[in-house]
């Protein structure tokens, strides 16, 4: 019988409980802000003494700190304040995209302490010197963070492009194919800090990926868990997020929203397909459409009306609303949002975008009161979201690091 | 902080174990087929006596049944076989599509026990209509099952169109709006039934979906638990299965790949965008573009060479090809599966459609060795699915159901 239709969940290790309760303390806490003991022990279902315990070893790794005592909440009684450290372990984030560098370290609450962008003509280079050039900045940005007390764990690089075990696949808006960058980048980054530091370890990942978890830890999504993240760079990239977790495909490549195609006879793509997304709401094409050679003269032409810029955002807004369109109907998810240079674009590029929406969504899908199209929040992108997938391996295993 | 990066678990909730357990057990039995008390014990990590006394219960509710002894396997001493029970509760499934309407009664194995297809032209029928007749042909499954001392503890109907809440949104190729249709078909599979039988309780779902589940549950996919379901029927339906996941969606309605734009200026179709999928490679469209009146007539004449059926086959290939590129680019599935009257068809859809993805899905993710479409399995269908549903509710929470 090959059925599956309901396979049982498997017995429970019983090794590492002590590691897997250390991680449940420093999560609540990390999800509350702010906490006491006797809340933690009532939200995990713990005893008082084992959280007292587990805490104890948190505050030594220098994981978590105590300030002061509270006198509200359900607890009864005075406890001390439980908050996650803001100095000590952290995380850095490196978004090497095509035209720019974003180097950002957050701290264990997620915020951002230290940021150093960078505009950079990564294309011109060798994948070898981007990343040469990229780990010079991030060695700067390690030296400032360790004047605020601020040691990172690791590193996760965001690139634009198919990353799979430590590799990108094909990246072809860098014209990179098949570049081991997280070894080439610790390399590099070991190279350019002081002699004696420790090496750390350095992981890649996809741009829009990571762009994606900053909006869902650090944006403005309300109840939002389920969501296309579309991001306008020179190509476009997407990423999934379904119920708070990010899709990430049977080969680590989901999300490619800017390959769908949306004219099959359209133009040709660096990818090899043609009529791709990419090739109408991608920062080249679109520049080329408005005629101009950067998206702040974009945005200033479209304010003052000039028709070509509105033109060539209306034709991208359009293209992005049969592509998105095709996303939702697959997906029916809670939202898109988008992102990189389209915030800023968004009321121009909307209007087109949502009349496909509302035209091509299965109806009673897309409406004004269940769909919308939103901008990316500001305070969440790549390099943000990078450096904190650091510090979601630090929660999911304190022990770990600190100490 | 509104930062969500890795909310803790909640705690267990303590109540209902026994019926948990009782389900864990006889989830257990249904996955391995066969087994005794002393394997599942080991399986679940329960003591042999708590298990002993949920078999126990399991056997008087008739959901499992003993027979003979095993000298083999792990256990170390001979232990009576376990099996879930081939008779009593059941469940039916009713595929209810544009131009036939499918009743198959699966017994607890998921077995195929009972089946009655019948054509019938549902398009010119009023809703009320449609459902009374198919509750007939429901009635005599019934009787048929009950002979055979097979008591289904519920319907699931399938049905191509938007499902939520029991209603039928819409069913385009039906001509169906916001049609309660769990209520009409209740009370009218009631009303076809001898007086003094048990109302059974009716739920409704799509008919893509159900498909899709019968395919993980019934077919041949061998190690996939993640892949893009197609179904070519009047209309071209679809679902999305994650990891032996249903994927549905923030409002249920997830997988509508038909309605994925193929062509923005294409023609109109009855969901009221245009150029979607369903009008190039959809059932009716298909035999439009052959010339032809039914399914059987276009395979005889691309089995014969005729140019009109070949060009019409490798049109709806290529745009089969162009939707589903843009699925595997979103969802990096293992697989694609072709189901309703694409099996039958599909050594002539394949190779366009093929020819299309290797272009068009980003390099690397659609190789020969990572990607083929797939012909359904033909013991996999809507309605075998839609019953098997209804066992799942049964082997879920089996203090509900048997005794």
């Amino acid at each position: 019988m090959n059925t599956r239709m309901d396979a049982p969940e498997p017995k429970a290790d019983k090794a590492g409980v002590r590691r897997h309760n250390l991680s449940l303390v420093l999560r609540t806490v990390h999800e509350a802000g702010e906490t006491t003991r006797a809340a933690v022990a009532a939200r995990v279902g713990l005893t008082r003494a084992a959280v007292s315990s587990l805490v104890e070893e948190l505050l030594e790794r220098g994981l978590l700190v105590e300030s002061g005592k509270t006198f509200s909440g359900s607890a009864g009684r005075p406890g001390t304040v439980l908050k996650p450290a803001t100095t000590g372990p952290a995380g850095l984030g490196v978004e090497l995209n095509v035209d720019y560098v974003s180097v950002c370290v957050a701290d264990l609450t997620g915020a951002d302490r230290v940021r150093r962008t960078v505009p950079v003509e990564n294309r011109a280079l060798a994948p070898v010197e981007v990343l040469r050039r990229a780990a010079g900045i991030a060695a700067e940005v390690l030296a400032e963070a360790a004047d605020q007390d601020l040691r990172p764990t690791g590193v996760r690089l965001a690139l634009p492009g198919l990353v799979a075990g430590g590799t990108v696949q094909q990246a072809p808006n860098l014209g990179w194919n098949r570049v081991d960058a997280d070894a080439l980048f610790a390399r590099a980054l070991h190279a350019a800090r002081p002699s004696g530091a420790t090496a750390l370890p350095v992981a890649s990942d996809n741009e829009a990926n990571v762009a994606a978890l900053a909006e869902l830890w650090f944006g403005d999504l309300g109840g939002v868990r389920s969501f296309v993240h579309v991001t306008g760079e020179i190509g476009v990239g997407g990423a999934i997020v379904l119920d708070g977790e990010l899709l990430r495909g049977a080969h680590g490549f989901a999300g490619e929203i800017g390959h769908l195609t949306v004219t099959p006879d359209g133009p040709r793509c660096r990818c090899g397909s043609n009529g791709c997304l990419e090739r109408y709401a991608g920062q080249s094409a679109l520049l080329r459409a408005a005629g101009v050679r950067d998206v702040d003269t974009l945005e200033r032409r479209a304010q003052d009306g000039e028709p070509r810029a509105l033109a060539a955002l209306d034709e991208a807004g359009r293209m992005l609303g049969v592509a998105v369109s095709g996303a939702v109907n697959l997906l029916d998810p809670q939202a898109v949002v988008l992102g990189g240079i389209y915030p800023r674009l968004t009321r121009w590029l909307a209007p087109a975008a949502e009349a496909e929406l509302g035209r091509r969504v299965v109806s009673g899908l897309w409406t004004p009161a269940r769909g919308r199209l939103r901008a990316a929040s500001s305070t969440a992108d790549a390099a943000r979201g990078a450096a904190a997938l650091v510090l979601r391996d630090v929660l999911a295993d304190p022990q770990a690091y600190g100490g």
